[in-house]
Formats: structure tokens, C-alpha cells, sequence
């Protein structure tokens, strides 16, 4: 018997039939011995009608104000799959955020959990029943209501899994896992038993937008196995759990990430004194830009040349601020480009193993797909390449690092 | 300067342009200097969709989730209205039933109101806010949220008024008041300045729909004076207070009420025996029928008859139920009739007025009304007639107790 909490996005609860269908799912859990929380986001809309009504009123909600209203998304949510747990003989019982009490600070829209008291919901949970908690939501010390923002329920599931120091936070989705890519551009994509939190951080940041990285460091941080499984498949999904090498027979390479949400800029022949990069980059995240791959060239002649990455809806702000800055410090051009896409392979395997990245660089070349800009961590290399070969690279790398799924045997 | 509690109803914010509509009033009184609580409802509508959510789900919604649902409607309200005073430049600040902390006993779907903490109220309006309450909810003793029940935005004002002990209660409504009686069946009804709590129960009970009765019988055991005014015109309403004799030019009859919502049975030929009213009754009520109006004639041939009213709806169960008890206590004939109306005056005056019934009588025999049954209490005179002559004997009655307006001068 297994203390299980189970959190359940905005689309899995989207309907009343989809709130049956959970209830069901909850409902095998409990009858195979476990204790379950179920954390629950709104239902698919809610949220943004809710905030779409404040907007009529305010543009500029009042945030305080803006909590109060789209808190009670998740609220309706509770109260309904609840019943529907009820209905099937299954006890339980729905907490608001203040109810558990999931205290906060007071950033209203975009709160921290403080501390959970895990007191009553324990006492539940001895009395035999499925305890159902809103998610993204909480309360600060003097009782005003916060919403956690962005993602806000994956970390209330996380933050309850290390409250209760459950055995297993299950993120269900739409997926019914981590692959190794992107299953829509190499059909040879498999799923992930395990992975580490460090790589499927990567993953994430590198747009497999199966988990909100913020839960993900969250129950890093905890170490509370986190499993990310379809909310209407079976199956065992992904295990993201700590870096024990010990259990996990580990690849090298975990999977390959990809993203084309990213632009390229480049200053050149810049006077290479200290501090350029601090010239250079200074103005842009002034700007309120964000800048993500920063690559900057051996001087020569005294001047440097200069390039990095930032989101697409970013260029043409980053561009003109770019500009101005090449003006003010002598720089010789400015160019930029947007038909870029970044490929990058994860894996912690890539700690004990050498040679990795030139392993990369090889299969690429052998695609003959040229490399526009490198960047590397401890378990993740990054390049840039023309946009149109994003897929073809990704596939070669999926190849290379023996990630493709064995073919099926003909009948 | 005073302090006012304001209830809006969900008719009053049932959209953004009322809910900013209301935002004005509010600021106007702010203006004035008066300290304020706003109470209000959720927005037209939205309690029944949540309700038919529920019911999706299960047909009988367990009450304890049904009121997590329920209550927030009115969360989102005054989320609305407090953005709403906001942008107009009014401080202002929304608070849950278990924000302010209005606890309630732990009868879900009709709680009631045990104590109200109004510590942080008096803080919001000492640091000059007005603070916006959801009407109709609480939280029990263990931190669960209740509904007070039908009615009970209202209950929520007159009891936060009573806490605070505000200057008065403000009821918004559709009516700019209340009237002597029903203006779409007499032209000539006028509002009424004042009227005494105990009169506008019997008004309320009569079928004048303005206010709920049980927040009229909170405000009149906590002396809270409540105002009924209309949520978008300008105009002092109808202040219901205490009999105050010496200050209120009281006129005999305060309003003529009515209601075309009840059935009259007959029993004819009870063998008169100690506790034959009981046998009859008995039955009824049992069969969770409600009686309103009981005549038993003088008995002759040691046989009486006995008459009595329910509502409509309840009709042809109660026949039916007559005939079982007429055939076990060997009464002669069981008769019923749904073509009747009732209708009452009403008046603090009567109290010290002799001849108001005669003074009736006598009206309603000048137009040929014959009067089936007839109840008096010691502040209301009720008979009842033939459904047709009901709006004849509204306005002969509204005439003879001189109730009429001025006729308006020819220009």
C-alpha cells in the first residue's frame, strides 16, 4: 500500500464525462490499497473565462482581487469529482487551498508555497477517504487567497507529495510519457521508463512541454518521484526520478530536444575591451528580452564578433535595441536571423562518457547539415542549425545515439 | 456620517455593465462620507449552472461539495465588484463568508449564521475601505464551507449589519420599494415611506415578494433597519423599522396583499368529538403539506365543518388524503376548490382600531364579493374569495382603506 498523489490538468477534467472518467481512474487506485490526494486544475476554459470577465472590467486586474475570482476554477472542480468519487462508493472529500492550509506568500498571481499543514488531510486519509485538493491555488498568512500561476498545479501535486512524503506524485496528461523526441517528427521515438530530474529539466526547457519545469526542480529538490501518464491510457508512463546509477541502466543519451521558437542575432566587429558583453547584453534584458544561447568568437584584429538566441516574438525588439547599441560602441554590422531551430541532446550518461558531442557533430556532418552555434552543459549540447533541417538532424541524432525503437517484426 | 450595509442581489450584477453600475452607486454613497459593506450574489444565472453541474454528476449533490460549488459565485462577484470600485479610485477589498468569518452551523445548503467575526471588517473600514462580502456563505466550525440557503444574500446583510451594528440595511432591488399593494393590479398603489417589520412579514408571506422573510425576522430581532430600494433608479424606498408609535404617522392599514397560490378543502359532516381538528390535520401534515388558513364551523348535529387552504401544488394530494381520513372517521362528503384567491389587509394600526374587519366586510359586500373564509390576526384580516373577484377586491379595498394616490393634476 502506497501513499499516491494524483494530479489531473484542466483538459483531463474538461467535461463532466472526462470528471467520470477520473473518478474512475482514482477509484482502481484506491481498490488496489493505496491512499490517494487528488490534486485538480479547472476545468479546460474556466480559468480563461473567469480571467477574460476580470479583464472586462479591469485590463489591468487587480491582482489580489483577480486570485479571489479565478480560484474558484478549481473549486467547482473539487466539488464535482468529489461527488463523482462519492457516487462510486468511494469516501472523499474536497479542500480548498485555505482548507488543506497551502500557505503562501503573498505574491498575488504568482505565489510560493511556503508550508502545507499536512494535519487534516492525513486525518482524512486515516478515516479512509480520497481527499481532492484544488490546485494552483493557496492562502497567505492573513487569509487572503493566492493562485500559484503558471502551472500552479503540478506544484501544488508536487509540494503535497513532499508535504505527505508520498510515494509517487503522478502528473496525468496527454501523453502518455517522456520520449526520447518528439514522437510526430521520428516515428522510432520511444518512450522513457526513467529519467532523471536534470534531464527532464533539459527536456522541458527545450520545449517537450510535457511538465511545468518549475514542478519538475520542485520535486528535484524534495526528491518526490514524480510519473507523468495519460489520464485516459494505461500504462506505467515515465518514472522522473533522482540520478541513481547504480538502478538505472543508463543510456548515454536520454533524448534529443528541439525548438523553433528561437531567433538568431549577431553584432560584428565589436571592439573587443572588457565589459562588451555586458554592453552588448546590457540593453536587451532591459529590454525585458530573453536571451538564451550566447556564443562569442575569438577576437581577431582587435574586435569580436558577438551572437545569441531569443524567442521569435522577441526579434524584432531585440534587433532594434541591438542597432542602437552597435551605433554607441563602434560596432561594424548587425545581422539576424529567424530561420534557425535549436537541437540539443540530454542525457546524464554524457558526465562519464566522452566524446559525446563530437559523436553529434559527426552524424550531423554526415547529413551534411552545417553548425551555426555550439553551447554545452554538464549533461546537454546545443546547436544551432538552418531551420529546414531541423527534423533531418533530429532523426540522424536519434539514430546515432541508438535511441530508435527496435522495428516490429513482420506478421 | 453612517455606516451602511448594501445587498445587491444577482439580478443587480448580473453582467459586467450592472456590476460597474452598482461600482457607481457604491462610490456615490463613499462620497457622501458614509463608511460601506457591500454585500452581493452571484451573477444571475450562475448558481443554477453550477447547481445543474452538480446534478450531472450526481442527482442528489452530497450537500458538504454542492456548497463548495455553490459558494463560488459569489467569490467571483466580489472579485468583479471590488475591480470594479477600484478602477473607479474607491479603496476597496473583497471578502469570502470564511474570510470575514461568518460561522454558521454544519447544515450544508441551509446553514445558519452562529457568529460573525467583525474584527477585520472594522479594520478594512478604518483604513477607509469598502469591503465587498459574498452573500449566502459561510464556514463551519471545522473550516467548511456552507449556503445559507434561498434568500440568503439578504440573511448575510442584515446579519453583518447587526454585527456591525450599521446606522442601516440596504435591500437592492427590482421595486423602487414596497407598495401599499401589487401596482400591476391596482394603478393607484403608492409606496410606502415606512412600514414596521411585522407588518412586512405578513406583506412577504402574502405573496409581496421583495424580501425574504427570514431576513426580515433577523432584522427585526437584531432592531436592524433594512431599506428596500431599486438597484438602478433614485429614490428613498421603503424603510422597514420598529413600531415607533410616537414618530410614524401610522395609517390603519399599512397594504393590501394577495395570493392566487392556494387550494381550499372541505370536510363536511365531522362527527364533532374532542381532537377532530387533529384527526384531519394530522394526515396532512404528514404528508408534508403545508396548511395555511384553518375555519371550522360552530358544529350543529353534533357534526361540524371543516375547512382549510395549501398551495396549489400540493392540492390534489391533500384531496386525497381528506378522503382516507374522511372514510376512517365517517365524515359526510370531502369537497375542494382551486378557484379561489386570498386577500389581506394589513396594518399596525388595527391594533388600536376597532371596526377594520367590518370596515372590509362591508367594502367588498358594496361589489358583491362573496367571502368563503375569513382569518384574522392581530395585525391582518384575510379572506378568502372566488379567483375572479380578486382584483376587484384588491382595488375596492385599496380604495375604502383610502391606500389610492393622489390623482396626478391635468396639466
Amino acid at each position: 500500500m502506497a501513499l499516491i498523489v494524483q494530479k489531473f490538468g484542466g483538459t483531463s477534467v474538461g467535461s463532466v464525462e472526462r470528471i467520470e472518467q477520473v473518478a474512475e481512474k482514482v477509484k482502481k487506485f484506491r481498490e488496489a490499497g493505496h491512499d490517494i490526494v487528488v490534486v485538480v486544475s479547472a476545468m479546460s476554459g474556466e480559468t480563461n473565462r473567469l480571467i477574460d470577465l476580470a479583464k472586462q472590467i479591469m485590463p489591468q486586474p487587480d491582482p489580489r482581487e483577480l486570485d479571489a475570482i479565478i480560484s474558484t476554477g478549481e473549486q467547482v472542480t473539487i466539488g464535482l469529482l468529489s461527488m463523482a468519487l462519492i457516487k462510486r462508493g468511494v469516501p472523499a472529500v474536497s479542500y480548498t487551498g485555505n482548507q488543506v492550509r497551502i500557505l503562501t506568500d503573498s505574491a498575488h498571481t504568482k505565489a510560493r508555497i511556503l508550508e502545507i499543514d499536512d494535519q487534516r488531510l492525513r486525518g482524512e486519509l486515516a478515516a479512509g477517504r480520497v481527499v481532492v485538493v484544488a490546485g494552483f491555488q493557496g492562502v497567505d498568512e492573513q487569509g487572503n487567497i493566492t493562485t500559484l500561476g503558471r502551472g500552479g498545479s503540478d506544484t501544488t501535486g508536487v509540494a503535497l507529495a513532499a508535504a505527505l512524503k508520498a510515494d509517487e506524485c503522478q502528473i496525468y496528461t496527454d501523453v502518455d510519457g517522456v520520449y526520447t523526441t518528439d514522437p510526430r517528427v521520428v516515428a522510432k521515438a520511444q518512450r522513457l521508463e526513467k529519467i532523471t530530474f536534470e534531464e527532464m529539466l533539459e527536456m522541458a526547457s527545450l520545449g517537450s512541454k510535457v511538465l511545468q519545469i518549475r514542478s519538475v526542480e520542485f520535486a528535484g529538490k524534495y526528491n518526490v518521484p514524480l510519473r507523468v501518464l495519460h489520464s485516459f491510457q494505461e500504462g506505467p508512463g515515465t518514472l522522473i526520478t533522482i540520478d541513481e546509477e547504480e538502478s538505472m541502466e543508463q543510456p548515454i543519451i536520454s533524448g534529443i530536444a528541439f525548438n523553433r521558437d528561437e531567433a538568431k542575432l549577431t553584432i560584428r566587429g565589436v571592439p573587443d575591451t572588457p565589459g562588451v558583453a555586458f554592453k552588448i547584453l546590457g540593453p536587451v534584458s532591459a529590454a525585458n528580452i530573453e536571451v538564451d544561447m550566447i556564443v562569442q568568437n575569438v577576437s581577431h584584429d582587435n574586435t569580436t564578433d558577438f551572437t545569441f538566441t531569443v524567442h521569435r516574438n522577441d526579434y524584432e525588439k531585440a534587433l532594434a535595441v541591438l542597432k542602437q547599441t552597435a551605433e554607441s560602441i563602434g560596432a561594424r554590422e548587425v545581422s539576424g536571423d529567424t530561420n534557425i531551430a535549436k537541437v540539443s541532446i540530454v542525457g546524464v550518461g554524457m558526465r562519464s562518457h566522452a566524446g559525446v558531442a563530437s559523436r553529434m557533430f559527426e552524424a550531423l556532418a554526415k547529413e551534411n547539415i552545417n553548425i551555426q552555434m555550439i553551447s554545452t552543459s554538464e549533461i546537454k549540447v546545443s546547436v544551432v542549425v538552418e531551420e529546414k533541417y531541423l527534423e533531418l538532424a533530429v532523426r540522424a541524432l536519434h539514430t546515432a545515439f541508438e535511441l530508435d525503437a527496435p522495428a516490429r517484426q513482420a506478421e
